[in-house]
């Protein structure tokens, strides 16, 4: 690239131009390409919401290379067939009604995927205020509607990060910070929770440097929630050992039994004991929507911080985690720069008014996420989501009524949320947790419906979360049907090997 | 909610049923709200792309406040018009090809968008293999083409994140890791850095617990580079002082002047002494697709992990970033669960054949960003890219040659990559730093270009950034013109005062 005539230079700009010119897509091919790709979407739509629809989820995976990136271009449409035959074609649809499994991760309403594409397109810089001012304040509101739903005064901050795990990892690190903790005195402290909380904290221990930290798995009642007075006695014993109690992670909504533990018992301990307490309402926090369910949320508003996932509760498209401060000067102290290296100085166009979103997370450039949140919560109103969210919780009952009229079926807990557990009882002389086992392999086997499990002590359950938006009366009616049928095909083929 | 009748519970169900069902929007209004969308989008690149454009960012910031979050809902038009007046009237336009204030994050190629839209609408599950083979397949299909790129052998392994802070936050993690460091020696471990080194470092140290090691800046040159004799240096003295130096950050292009450090004789430093080397190569990294800047990237294969923002040099929507470790085993060891907890381990549906990113990085649920990276490099190859990279470059030297001629501005270094610094020259008796800031706020006035200021030592200097993919020639003379003009008149408005 030695150009040293003018001449050269000038002549070398103009072709380049002309070949880089190709990354500004016109009008008509962006049409033709937003068309494709829009009927690629309503086809598997399609597919998902007839009930007799593809599989939920295809096992073979095999043969499912990706392609190479190559130095030429390659055709749309083919890049398009390419996605449509490897990314449809294979794994678990996590928009399908019949999505069982996990507590799903968003099932992506339409304005949703709206809000992935237009600030894609703009390529929105939503994480300084001056930059993006409507998108910063856009996140601002969502934050603010976060904390007003769980009862925050006014001086709390938040960031909309990827999911759960960010936005724990960020809590672990403002808590840590809260207490001005020597990293000398690391191994000293205790973070508490139960066996149940979702491992996203073991996990964010291990990135803010607390690996060495005790990670205490206090004591679960028989409807698998914390208890307060297990938890101050192992507090007290920890305290008179020397050792640094500083947090307690409760759980609104555990993934597994659905379970929560009771807040506002926990957060007089984290007052007697000067704690800070982290709610962990990833995945049932949106329920406080329903007004029937007030009581299970007394107590949060003590909290010091709270993570909730719009992707989960809110049924939006992934990567939508939401992290609420109450003492949001803390948050800050955390995330922004102590003191910003001074030949950055003329860069940092903060303002005091307006406090900018990557002051107050880990992360600096990153996509424009409220939007995710923004546009269906515009566009079909918070009552809808309070109807969706108050069907599940009683498609739940609904079907844990089912299970238990039969007589085939162990309950070991009502539900609370939207997750219920079950067991099918045994044929004589088999063993319950195999034939289980066994159950669940015969229930994901055709792509029905898929399902996980739940082992709580040594005992084998399968475990229903319900959280799709998709999921109505009928398809609980389906899944019943199915357990029933496989249970009783399993029952049968214990009996003529016997 | 108490439901004891099953009628009254069917009929709720029934109701709510009806209610919830709207979030599944119809085919018909789909395709009205992505008409609206791309309607949006495209009238926003016309302004874009006419020179005669609306300015690149509007200073007036009042009256954005963000509209309520209703339990109504609001119709899509109105919702879109919203977004329209606020995103798009308010703020700095980040695709525009005046945008040369910040190294540009992102310009959000077409093909880019519509990788955020496809997964957000199918919903697509990118963290684990068994769920969505596909896309984990394609995420590591890139990060294999990006450790390809600079010479990474077999038993790496990456993940895509969120942009370049993220990145770093998990490669510092894994370097502190690999040495085994107790946090009770946090305090005496040493990384060393330059003054140039993204402030990124320093906020991740805090996020990863260790904000009391000792972040050493080394000196650099007159090319603002670090300097490998310098460095070594520093880490004897620091060895015999009982420290613990365990990290070295090398920049391939730093954001403030595109300068690179001598990665190769670093690497001979980091070899020497057992240190983990980390390039950060978030700004340049991509310029290693041109043929002729191959020696600049000499070493970086020596390195043991490396952060590039594609969002960056790739020229796609904000929130990519990529992190490759060559020796994978140590991201996983960082990353992964040690143990996970035994009531989870019926959840883990992990294959020992194919990593999933949720054990390769902090993050369990986010966002299938593979796709905004994959989309575009597929349909417009990796040539074109090549192209557009090669132009950048020659675009820097084109305008620091027109600025040297001119007699009028003071240029501190030769653009290696495409980050050019210059300052003009004041008039007799007037402070250079103050008359250049009077400059750049003359020229930032009236929205017609973007700039920063990097100051250097006490001295003031101007910076453009060129990496939009829409910046040619004729926008670098634009620019040049308007400099010369606000100078001319700055200039003059002094005289005149005199």
């Amino acid at each position: 690239m030695e150009l040293t005539q003018e001449h050269d230079l000038l002549q070398r700009l103009a072709d380049l131009k002309v070949k880089s010119s190709v990354l500004e897509v016109q009008e008509v091919d962006r049409e033709a390409m937003t068309k494709k790709t829009v009927q690629l979407i309503n086809a598997q739509d399609d597919n998902i919401t007839r009930l007799t629809c593809d599989p939920i989820k295809i096992l073979d995976q095999a043969g499912f290379e990706a392609d190479e990136i190559s130095e030429s271009p390659v055709d749309f449409d083919s890049v398009m067939q390419e996605l449509n035959d490897r990314l449809v074609r294979a794994g678990v649809i996590p928009g399908h009604p019949l999505f069982l499994g996990f507590i799903p991760s968003g099932q992506g309403t339409y304005p949703s995927a709206l809000g992935g594409f237009l600030p894609a397109a703009f390529n929105t810089y939503s994480v300084i205020h001056l930059e993006s001012p409507a998108a910063v304040q856009m996140e601002n509101r969502l934050i603010q509607w976060v904390a007003d739903l769980f009862g925050y005064p006014a001086g709390h901050a938040g960031n909309i990060s990827s999911g759960g795990s960010l936005a724990t990892l960020t809590a672990l690190a403002v808590s840590r910070d809260s207490r001005r903790l020597k990293a000398a005195h690391f191994h000293r402290c205790v973070i508490y929770c139960s066996e149940f909380t979702h491992y996203a904290v073991q996990k964010g221990l291990g990135a803010v440097g607390m690996r060495e930290a005790v990670l205490r798995k206090t004591p679960v009642d028989t409807s698998f929630k914390m208890t307060a007075a297990a938890l101050e006695k192992q507090i007290k014993e920890d305290k008179e050992a020397g050792l640094l109690p500083f947090l307690v992670v409760a759980t609104v909504g555990t993934t597994l039994t659905g379970s929560v533990d009771p807040v506002d018992d926990i957060a007089d301990v984290c007052e007697r004991h000067q704690l800070w307490l982290h709610v962990d309402a990833a995945y049932g926090g949106f329920f406080a929507l329903c007004d029937d369910m007030k009581q299970l949320f007394v107590g949060v508003e003590r909290s010091d911080s709270i993570v909730v996932n719009p992707h989960k509760g809110l049924f939006i498209s992934s990567g939508v985690g939401v992290l609420v401060v109450k003492d949001g000067g803390k948050l800050q102290q955390t995330c922004s720069l102590q003191q910003t290296p001074s030949v950055f100085e003329g860069m940092q166009f903060f303002s005091a008014e307006h406090l900018s979103p990557c002051e107050l997370s880990f992360e600096l450039t990153r996509s424009f996420r409220g939007a995710q949140m923004w546009l269906p919560l515009k566009v079909f109103g918070v009552g809808v989501f309070r109807a969706a969210l108050e069907e599940k919780l009683l498609l739940a009952r609904y079907f844990y009524r089912k299970l238990k009229e039969t007589g085939e079926f162990e309950l070991p807990l009502e539900p609370e949320l939207s997750v219920v557990l079950f067991r099918a009882t045994a044929p004589p002389g088999v063993d319950i947790n195999n034939f289980n086992q066994q159950l669940l392999n015969d229930l994901n086997s055709d792509g029905k419906v898929f399902m996980t499990p739940a082992v709580l002590g040594d005992q084998y359950y399968l475990r229903v979360c319900i959280l799709c938006f998709r999921t109505h009366m009928e398809h609980m009616d389906l899944c019943f049907s199915l357990i029933r049928e496989k249970r009783g095909h399993l029952w049968g083929s214990f009996q003529s090997n016997a």
